[in-house]
Order: structure tokens, then C-alpha cells, then sequence
């Protein structure tokens, strides 16, 4: 089945909004093994829209618009589409009594406006808004599909997910599923090179590596009749993969890396605290996204300054002074310091150059060095990041909560 | 001058990326006064570009593709282009020249396939690119122009700002221009209500408000034949919007709070340290993403158990047993504790509940204490936010750089 996207609304021509609701729709179409040919925004214009669906029609098998459902002057999805497939516009009661209702609850006094809401082309189906007053609305004509969506990107998934997305289901023959690879501490490059006959050999499932906020994915897509047979599919393939690249493997799918330092932490009835400077709270305030971090997490301390290093972290003014703040030695020093302060199990601290200036032909910027004070010992790791201040901010993250996960692996 | 945008990529098609260049374009667009009439996504299918194209030109005066001038196979914008206008692909050797001048200092072996991003439709003008290989290229063609650019944004755009933007301002008769005014500290509505006339009374220049990352700005459009004509315009509707709702802006356009807070702060040579519970280290995480504040900043500590709060910050244990950690009385005893530890101007403290749980009747979730101990006294400011755990943390972060912001205009 081939499809096309429609979005209405000229705050999208204006570049006002990004269109996050072509990304929703084109991978769950993706993901029902429906080809989408072509994604179209078009404003608050009856006349281009109405040139826009009659091309649809001529050209895709299915139809899915989005905007252009509300109650004012502006909105004129259903008017296009109800005029190019010749129809009438008729009031659906059942669909009024909700919209009534809504106004009702919210204590607001419905407008005459909204009455425009409960207008459907004829002979359509109703697709229900249990969040917002716009209902979806769903036509076929000719073997075509046509679908319409309200904009707001929580109705319009609701709505999909809940009721579009098993319709669709119904009428695709295979489904396509991945799983995603998550790797943290190899580049892109390398990754790509150890996995290189995978990537070729393959072509069900395909197999695909991306860079995303300095980790590296590896994709694995499978066409299948069904769930079972895609899962086989990708097992194989994820099998081999593990087996080249393990050891930067971290997690899979929607996991991140502080939620597996915090499982693991966890799980390991262990304590940590952190010690940054480069990265300026940065590692702290990623690890506290994760809700229950309370129950592990002891504290953070952004040394800044020489002084804070010294008086926080007991940093010794020697240290500071021969070797300087970036340096494997104050790196050490302050892991230690922060360990035999706080008693918690795991200190780890950051020090480094995260530039744009600050950098010297011997300390260059992207200079990074983490240090991890355990209940076994104490060692620290010297890093060569590239790009801007944030992204080096943001690779050295990364390689902090890599590390400490790699020490409590090997507690195992 | 009406302009469609086309972009080239299967990768858009399968929602695996968002579509930003079409934002870049779009914008720039309305800033040049071009009205953006259809945005269209494509694949890299030679048959459909070619329907897209030939649509193009029939109904816009200006034509933008972006992606598919690479050097793969997969790449055919200049090859649909050229077949929809009727014109040969011919091998410019300037561009030749330089892809391998480019290979050269790369010191990677250049390809066959590189010699492809040198041809170029008969009778057409190169764009440079000096950050890549896939040159831009502008066609005249029946008093249409159409105009094809790489993909990668960063190349993108600098060739657009660069070259295209000059010479499509020539062909615009007026230009638009806007200016951004930056609050917090008030809600959307309350702003709105606030110039309601303001926003239905202008037609040129327009007036908008827009809830972005838990600040309202409200942006204000203005179409005239050059720059000091739309200057003028903004500045009367800018000069009666800060009569009205003056304490709440704290910067415009391109200005962030956290930029503002520093400058006052060096300014008035002063320094600075936090001590956050709930923001869990967001707050020194934002204020270090601005280069240079090694010069203000001392440090930033995360309290996050009772503790450290005790330990970091001399908290009174009585006081968090009989207030909580989340109570005034902590958020006072944070800030004192961290001013007088550190001898900073001016310590901030932060202690709260970002949920998702951890909320009670009395202490609701969303319950946010922001103190503040400077070198005049100390005080404390309860908030009530709403909103998801990463919502609460990131409002949390404004209204704390708000309160400093506040504090050092008074010492003005």
C-alpha cells in the first residue's frame, strides 16, 4: 500500500513549528510495512489544499491529513476534502453531544464555532478525540483511504495509536519491526567497519548504524508476516552483533545509559557521588532525570574554581600547581577526596577542557580526564573529545556513566 | 514571489530524521518577505522528484531542493532537475577542481563517483560550498528560478546565508523582520491578557505570544520596503509591550537568561555558587554552557541526600525534621550554609519536588523553594509549578535565574 502525509497549517510554511507529526506518522507507517511517497505541508488555504488531495487521490492508496480541524475560520481540512470528493457536509449528532459535553466539564461556554466541529463529509467514519473537541475522520472512496487528524500532536498519536494504527494493521500484509543496538565508548567508524559484512550481507533484516548525541545505534529492521518470524529475524542478527561489538554495548531500544548505572547501582545496593568540572553539573543533573535516583545518589559537587577543588575535594594546592586542574593526578585527588568525605561507594569525578577557549598546544580542548574512586581502588582515564563546548560536555557524560557502568559489570 | 521548498531523502520518508532545513528555509524565507505556498518530502525516486518538479514549475516563482547532490547512486536532484528543464548535464571543471583540491587536503583517495558531483545543468550558476563537495546550484529558467542545495544543515545554511540570501533580497520588493521580547515569571495567558489589545489591534506589525521551555515570548512581525522602516515599526509595539509587562522581560531575541544572569554578574564583579536539591545540578549544568563563566562561577552543589545537606551546607538537623527538606526554613539554612562556606556574593539554593512521586497532600509535587543569601541579607520565595518531572526541573531553573537576575537589577 502507498501512502502521502498532508499537513495543513501555515504556521509550518512560516518555519514557526517544526513537523514533529510527519516524523510520528512516517514511522509508524514504516513500522505497518506502509510505503509513504510523499510528505506535503500546505497552509490555511482551501484552494491549494483542494489541488493538493485531488494529486493525493490520483496518486496513493492512502491519504493521512493532519491540521486543520478546529473551529475556526482558518480550519478547512474537511471542506477540501469533502468538495474534491464531491460530498456533502452534514452535522453528526452524536459527535455534538461530545463536544458539548467537553464544554461542560471545562466550564467554558461552547461558541457557534464549535458547532462547526460536528460537520463530516457524508458517509464517513468518526475517529474519536477523548482529549481535545476535534474529532478524526476517516473516508473511503474509490479504494482509497482518507484520514484526518486533528494537529495537536497528543491527540493526533492518541488517536493513531488507539485507532488508525490496528485499522491499518488489518489492511498491510507484513509488518516491519526493529530493535536498536545502543553503544557507547567506539566511534561511528569503527563500529561500521567491525559490523561491515552484516551491514552488506543482509537485506532482511537490514541492518543500519547511526550517531546520536555521541553514541553510536545500530538499527536492525525486519519485514515480516508477523511479530514471530520478525523477532527470529532480528535475534540472529543481534546475536552476531554482540559477539563483535559486546563490550560497548550498554542497553536496547528506548533505554538510556544513567538508567542501567542506576539499575545497576541498585541492584548492587550501592551508594555515589559525583565531582565534575568540565561538565558542570551536566552528569549530575542527567543522572536525577531518572525518577528514584534519591535512593543511590548522595550528592553532586561542581568545582569550578581552584578554591573549591581544594576546599571540596581536598585537592592539594601542589597538585593543582604542578600538574594543573586538568590533569590525571587532580582527577584522582578529587575522586578521593569526594570518596573519603561522603563514605559513598562510588566517586567519580570529571576534570577537563571543554573549550571553545581555554586550550594549549600541550592541554588541548576536548582534553578530558575521569576518575573513579571505588570500595576496591582508584584509577582515572584520559579522553581526546572533539567538537563544540556542549558536545564535548556532553560525550564526556557519557563516558562517566560508561565507565562506572563497566565497573559494576565486573562486580558480577 | 511565491516559493515551494522540496526535500530530497528516503531518510524523511521513514520519519527517521526531522525535517529542520525545511524550518531554516522557511523562516529565512518569511524574513525576505517570499511567501513558502507547499513543502514537499520526496524519496530518492527519480520518477517522483520529476512529478514534484515539473509541479513546481508550473505554480511557483521560486523552486529551493534540498539533498540528493551527493556522490551515490541514490543521488539524482541534478539529474531530475536537468531531465524536467531539458537540459544536459555537463562537467564543470572549476568544481573539479576544486573536489579535489578537497580530497587532497583530506588526504582520502577521491572516487569515481566524485567526479559526478561536478556535472551541472547546461547554462546554470554554481553556488559554492566551502565546507563540502556537493556544490549548490541556481537555474533560470522561463522567468522561474530554481535553486538546489546539500542536505547537511550546517553546509545548507551557510551557503544560503551566504550566497542566497543576498541575491533572492534583490528580487524581494519588502522584507519582514521580527524582534522577540523574553519573559518569565508569568504565564501565557496572564501575558496575553495582559496585551490583548495590543495583539488584535496591529496588523503590521503583528504580535504573537508563544510558551517556549517554561518562558513566554511574544514575538513581534513587521513587513516594510527596508530595514529602518520595519525598525521603526517594532519599536513602538516593543516600547508599549514593556510599558505593560517590563518586570517580567529579561532579554530579546537570541538572548538567554542564563547569558544575562552572567553578565550582570561580571558587570558588577561579583561571584556566584548554587546548591540545588530537586534541579539536581540544572541549574550550574545551564549557567556552564555559557563560555566564560569560570570568571563569576565558584561552585555548584547537589545536595540531593539529607546528609549532604547537613554536611555540605550545615543545615540544622532539626530543621529538616521539623520543616522537611522541602520547607523555607532548609532552603534559608542551604544558601546561608553555601555563602559562608564559600565566601561567594551570592549563593543560591534550590530544594523541591519534581515528582513523578514524592508528592503529599501538604507538599504537593511541583512545590519549589528558591533561596537567595547575598552580600545584603537572605530571603526565600515559594513557587506552586505543574507540569512532568523534566518540565518542574527546567521551570525550576528559570525562575532561579530570574530571582538572581532580579536581585543584581536592584543593585543597579
Amino acid at each position: 500500500m502507498n501512502s502521502e502525509l498532508i499537513t495543513v497549517g501555515t504556521e509550518l510554511l512560516l518555519g514557526d513549528i517544526v513537523n514533529t507529526n510527519t516524523v510520528f506518522l512516517s514511522k509508524k507507517l514504516a513500522e505497518l510495512g506502509i510505503n509513504v511517497y510523499f510528505q506535503t505541508a500546505v497552509g490555511d488555504n482551501k484552494e491549494r489544499l483542494k489541488e493538493v488531495v485531488s494529486l493525493g487521490i490520483k496518486r496513493s492508496d492512502l491519504i493521512i491529513l493532519t491540521g486543520g480541524l478546529g473551529p475556526t475560520e482558518d480550519d478547512i481540512t474537511k471542506e477540501a476534502v469533502s468538495e474534491v470528493l464531491n460530498r456533502k457536509l452534514i452535522l453528526d449528532n452524536q459527535v455534538l453531544e461530545k463536544i458539548e459535553l467537553f464544554f461542560k466539564k471545562c466550564c467554558t461556554s461552547m461558541t457557534h464555532n464549535n458547532v462547526k466541529q460536528a460537520l463530516v463529509p457524508e458517509d464517513s467514519k468518526i475517529i474519536k478525540n477523548e482529549i481535545g473537541t476535534a474529532p478524526g475522520i476517516m473516508v473511503e472512496d474509490n479504494g482509497r483511504i482518507i484520514i484526518m487528524l486533528p494537529g495537536p500532536p497528543k491527540e493526533l498519536e492518541l488517536m493513531f495509536n488507539k485507532y488508525v494504527y490496528p485499522l491499518l494493521r488489518k489492511k498491510s500484509k507484513y509488518i516491519i519491526k526493529s530493535k536498536v543496538i545502543k553503544t557507547i565508548g567506539a566511534g561511528e567508524s569503527f563500529i561500521e567497519t567491525e559490523i561491515k559484512d552484516i551491514i552488506h550481507e543482509y537485506e532482511n533484516p537490514t541492518v543500519a548504524t547511526y550517531a546520536k548525541s555521541g553514541q553510536v545505534e545500530i538499527r536492525i529492521t525486519a519485514k515480516a508476516f508477523n511479530e514471530y518470524e520478525a523477532d527470529q529475524l532480528i535475534k540472529n542478527v543481534v546475536n552476531e552483533v554482540e559477539c563483535r561489538i559486546g563490550e560497548y554495548i550498554y542497553g536496547y531500544n528506548d533505554t538510556s545509559i544513567e538508567e542501567v548505572v542506576f539499575k545497576l547501582l541498585k541492584s548492587n545496593n550501592l551508594t555515589i557521588g559525583f565531582c565534575e568540572s568540565c561538565t558542570g553539573g551536566l552528569i549530575t543533573s542527567r543522572f536525577t532525570q531518572v525518577p528514584g535516583v534519591s535512593q543511590v545518589l548522595d550528592r553532586g559537587i561542581v568545582t569550578y574554581s581552584n578554591k573549591s577543588k581544594i576546599q571540596e575535594l581536598g585537592v592539594k594546592e601542589e597538585t593543582l600547581f604542578s600538574h594543573g586542574a586538568v590533569s590525571s593526578q587532580t582527577a584522582l585527588e578529587m575522586a578521593k577526596g569526594l570518596k573519603e568525605k561522603t563514605g559513598v561507594n562510588i566517586a567519580l569525578s570529571v576534570t577537563g577542557i571543554a573549550g571553545p577557549t581555554g586550550g594549549t598546544a600541550e592541554k588541548p580542548v576536548g582534553l578530558v580526564y575521569i576518575a573513579l574512586a571505588t570500595d576496591t581502588g582508584v584509577y582515572s582515564k584520559k579522553f581526546n573529545l572533539t567538537g563544540s563546548r556542549n558536545q564535548i560536555q556532553w560525550r564526556t557524560t557519557n563516558h562517566a556513566f560508561n565507565e562506572i557502568r563497566k565497573y559494576l559489570i565486573s562486580l558480577k
